[in-house]
């Protein structure tokens, strides 16, 4: 069947950023310029123009840009996303037979001494292409237009024996201000973008357990001590406060400490068994707080506190229930049943989570549920939350998050979501594309050189980095990896140190699970011989009050402000798409640079935390804005040390005590 | 929004084969097992299941085929693409709860021995999907599952101490004939494959101008003469006999020897400038023969002794006309006009060739014009032409190649094209999208190792090969590389020989233009020094008759016919997704190895036509279809020399005058 307009004939290609060919928006932030690109071609040897067609989704009107070309058919358009939410953009391109002529103009002028040429035909062809543009130009532009055709012809008349170049800049600027779109081909996608604020691309988290905030040992913490933290926290450079759930603790299967079946009367539990209707006096769920942990006013009060030291609470949201929870007699639909007419509660045999009933999202109630597991989110926007950092997202429906996610965008663009889920890839990356604006990472099973170089060239690179923005923890409340779990002091002190400085200058976005890490905490819950350690602590905060000696004189916490601090210092460290590798002979030396326009850091971590490491760099000089030889100096900022280096190959060594240098490039 | 079944939890994507996200068909051979993967995952742990929705256009029933899982979430299915033309498939998947719950009770077996686990309600759970498969099932089936379901129901009645697994494979079979779709994804679009016969993929062309066919030295040849060639041809082991344009040939602006433009009475032009109304008794154009060529029953009777020696008559279809071709008067309109009146020629400033007027693919009259293009291919195929050569189709517009190529095969689907287009790689890759099979390469200009593999590495595997199919050309009429123009015969024979070696042998369809390959002509037509010799031949026969001398001894027609013996021989040598390259430490030595089941060749070509070249390769043995250590043998398919190897590391030789080895692997 042949085409309604057969003279259509543009191919438009290769568009980026797109997520799974515009199922999926790609992300970007507030005030970038967003580079669209596409291959844009037609047949034969006739030029091509194009526009990029854009619009916040508020907006009613599309805006429009020109296209300009790169080589091999490539072109590139950009524009300003000046406002939160979802924008969508699409491609026109036409052939533009003007531009050919100015071309093919040019061609036979430069070639009219050494033949005869048709230039005064050629001006004539111009001429026409000038009556065309005045057709369709405003009344003013459309009399200059024909001026400029009639001049073109007079000189035709006068054949000449050589002839000037009569296409002035103006004319040319005229004739492009009015295209002919008759034969333009528009891209039959609109594909969306969605534009989160900065905190979503750069961000430094700090997980507390609100339960352990009292500065009186054995007792229970409350919001107001967190708020009585928060300066401190604000001081070492944090800027997401994140605590694991705050709401009410099930009674029944109640866990112990160390995670025992057979708790005692005192015991707290775990945050994460949401619900208890016995508890206080609100609902007991999801919208209620632990009597504990303080009131709403209380709530309402460290939301304040954090904003004015520019910190966004962050709280966690996990969709299941203790047995006490008030859905579980409200909204029976919403748990899978049993033949014996019991609840399903979460399994994974032999293991068994009595405490804790998973929900059915296929539920034959799956809207209710759907529509209650969004009134959470709603609730704690309303009481100023911003950041939510979900718990096992991947064992929710996909198709879920993505309704969720966007409803709750559709009130509160500045709403952030940080995708707890350490799974497989696929999984992983569809909830990114789903809408989580952060995501958890492999990074903290990743320590060896080639892994971690691997896994960051892919996760900070497109197609990945257009839609999944890292969010990397050297420790979590679950995972106490290996490496960590060492006795002699200076070893694990160097650990501690080379991972969060990975950490913090590998990914714009990090966090770590406090006071746990600045105080080197690496005791298991199981000490086991060979390879299967447990990743869980030993008195883990998770089932218990925890007394933290901040004063510890072993505490890494002026490492860490001083890391924030680089990192507030260097918008080089603040994303993430500029992060290149250089090769160390050494494959203890991990060495890599992140630039923002001046701006240059290159990092060179020693990943062995018992012996001192060195090498001579090979440095990629053009990643470091630096041509091919010459002198540079380079300041490491966490000695304030100046270096003078030359060229590409620069002696660097690194003791375990000092576990890295962070050098800023200094052109001298 | 939320979609109207939020409880189809399952993601598909990265579906392949595809081509721009099903925008234009993949391509297959007939007889093709084809193998669609996808990444199929949904949230959680529960296990998936999909299958495969394909169907030839042809019929409305669409067929089903499971999909089998493959590791990181990616499945696989296959089905026989067992008719020509164009298929469709799909690809639907959904949660598997029974296979779920049999992993599940796997795993209660397991560690019943060490604690108490719920195996009875277990296997009450199971009994509730052994109902519900029954309620999907056939009576007979029905029975068979109720009766199941009232067994396990029974076993947990019993209480035991200890279980068995009471899950017969008949079981699991019979529940995997119902699954259940309740709330199956399936995926939105219909992905459509092209099915082409064998010789898209496996061919061998010899190009011969018929003008210069005749036994009798300066005697214009015609098409019997041509016939009379034929069995020679095969005998040499081509299948595919293409002729340059074989129309009329204009009077206006004709050509001269050497494109001169002052031709001689008696000179017979260019084949390419198609058309003369005041020749002979026909139209005079693309559906008329030259007389001196012939007439229709001679062509008729080529094309059937041409079959009945296996090879394919390909046609050049150059869409183009000279000042006489009759479309001039009788459709002005199909043609650009210039302010003058007169009709746009073909130029490329300052350089004008005005025995050819493009077709205007703008025309007011495009549908016209459409329909007068496709009836030429129509008009061919009808005198049993099923291979065209099309010329310069990046110069005509892309969709109406996709029109028309789609039009053409929706009577002829065996009809093959092949596109001569040496243009940007865009472009090259959007006329092998819009439906031509083979394409012509870059092959001409890639002559260092290094360029060669990768060229090779990037057209021969996915995404391009699922579009691209390349026909390399060591020479054609148009193009005599430098490399060829050589005056000393032995260095010159070593490249011919060379280049048609590594053609035959990289690539699974390649063609020469001969007589003038075997006979190692060389001369260019303006020998320059420095860089910028021309491409084109010294007597080129674009312009005049040639007298080939055949049986010149220093022909290496027997070489030719020695390769494409080998190519026939080895089905190794018909494919090209096989290719794999082997590293060797000598840039002047290319070795790659190709497969098919048990057959496996590797050729190793020296780059070097002077010098003899020698390294000890570093073979890929699991490429060769052999382990990592032991001994095997090696038949150089050249010589018959049988070579004793042993594991990776093995020395090969390469003098000038045998330019290759081209081993078969012998397994001892």
């Amino acid at each position: 069947m042949k085409p309604t307009e057969g003279r259509k004939r543009i191919v438009i290609e290769e568009i980026q950023p797109t997520v799974n060919h515009g199922r999926y928006p790609a992300k970007r932030i507030l005030g970038d310029t967003v580079e669209v690109s596409a291959a844009i071609f037609g047949d034969g040897h006739d030029h091509v123009a194009a526009r990029l067609h854009y619009r916040h989704a508020s907006q009613r009107k599309w805006l429009t840009t020109n296209f300009t070309a790169l080589p091999n058919d490539l072109w590139s358009a950009t524009f300003t996303a000046d406002k939160l939410g979802l924008w969508h953009f699409t491609i026109e391109a036409w052939i533009d037979h003007f531009d050919t002529w100015i071309h093919d103009l040019a061609k036979r002028l430069a070639a009219q001494a050494d033949s005869a040429q048709d230039i005064p035909l050629a001006l004539r062809i111009g001429a026409t292409h000038l009556d065309a543009a005045a057709s369709r130009a405003r009344a003013i532009d459309a009399k200059k237009l024909i001026l400029a055709a009639a001049q073109l012809r007079s000189l035709a008349d006068q054949n000449l024996a050589l002839y000037g170049d009569p296409v002035t800049p103006e004319i040319i600027a005229l004739v492009a201000k009015y295209p002919d779109f008759s034969f333009a081909t528009k891209h039959n996608a609109e594909f969306p973008l969605w534009v989160d604020r900065e905190r979503a691309r750069f961000s430094s988290w700090y997980e507390l357990f609100p339960r352990s905030a009292s500065p009186t040992p054995n007792q229970h913490g409350t919001l107001r001590d967190v708020a009585a933290r928060v300066p401190e926290i604000a001081a070492m450079g944090f800027d997401v406060l994140y605590m694991p759930p705050i709401h009410p603790i099930g009674s029944a299967y109640r866990k112990g400490r160390n995670n025992s079946t057979t708790p005692e009367p005192d015991d707290v539990g775990s945050p994460w068994a949401i619900g208890n209707t016995h508890l206080g006096a609100g609902e007991g769920g999801h919208l209620d707080i632990l009597p504990e942990l303080g009131t709403f006013v209380d709530f309402d009060a460290l939301v304040q506190t954090a904003q004015s030291h520019h910190i966004d609470i962050a709280l966690d949201i996990a969709f299941q229930c203790s047995p006490d929870h008030p859905w579980v007699a409200a909204h029976p639909a919403w748990f899978s049943h049993r033949p014996d007419g019991t609840i399903q509660y979460a399994e994974n045999p032999p293991k068994k989570y009595q405490d804790i009933y998973p929900l059915n999202f296929e539920s034959s109630d799956w809207r209710g549920l759907w529509d209650a597991l969004f009134g959470i989110f709603k609730f704690w926007v309303d009481h100023g939350v911003r950041i939510f950092r979900v718990d096992n997202p991947h064992t929710k429906a996909l198709p879920f998050w993505e309704w969720c996610i966007a409803e709750v965008h559709r009130t509160a663009p500045d709403a952030l979501f940080l995708a707890e889920a350490f799974t497989r890839p696929h999984v992983m990356y569809s909830l990114a594309k789903a809408g989580f604006s952060q995501s958890y990472t492999y990074f903290t099973w990743r320590t060896g050189k080639a892994e971690l170089q691997e896994y960051f060239e892919e996760i900070c690179n497109p197609p990945v980095s257009d839609f999944f923005r890292p969010n990397i923890w050297p420790n979590t409340p679950d995972i106490l990896h290996a490496q960590f779990q060492i006795a002699d002091l200076a070893h694990r002190r160097a650990i501690f140190q080379q991972r969060i400085i990975l950490a913090t200058t590998l990914s714009a976005n990090y966090g770590i699970y406090g006071p746990a890490y600045e105080l080197l905490e690496g005791r298991p819950a199981k000490p086991s011989p060979g390879k299967t350690s447990s990743e869980e602590y030993l008195d883990s905060e998770k089932y218990q009050l925890r007394n933290w000696n901040r004063d510890d004189p072993n505490s890494i916490a002026p490492l860490i402000q001083q890391l924030n601090r680089i990192r507030r210092e260097n918008p080089a460290l603040q994303r993430n798409e500029n992060l290149h590798f250089h090769t160390t002979p050494n494959d203890n030396l991990l060495a890599y640079s992140k630039s923002d326009g001046s701006n240059t850091i290159l990092t060179v971590v020693s990943l062995d935390p018992l012996n001192e490491q060195s090498a001579w760099l090979d440095l990629d000089l053009p990643a470091l804005n630096l041509p091919w030889t010459g002198f540079f100096d380079v300041v490491d900022l966490l000695t304030n040390t100046v270096y003078h280096w030359k060229d590409s190959y620069n002696f660097v060594a690194v003791a375990p005590a000092t576990t890295a240098h962070i050098f800023r490039i200094v052109r001298t």
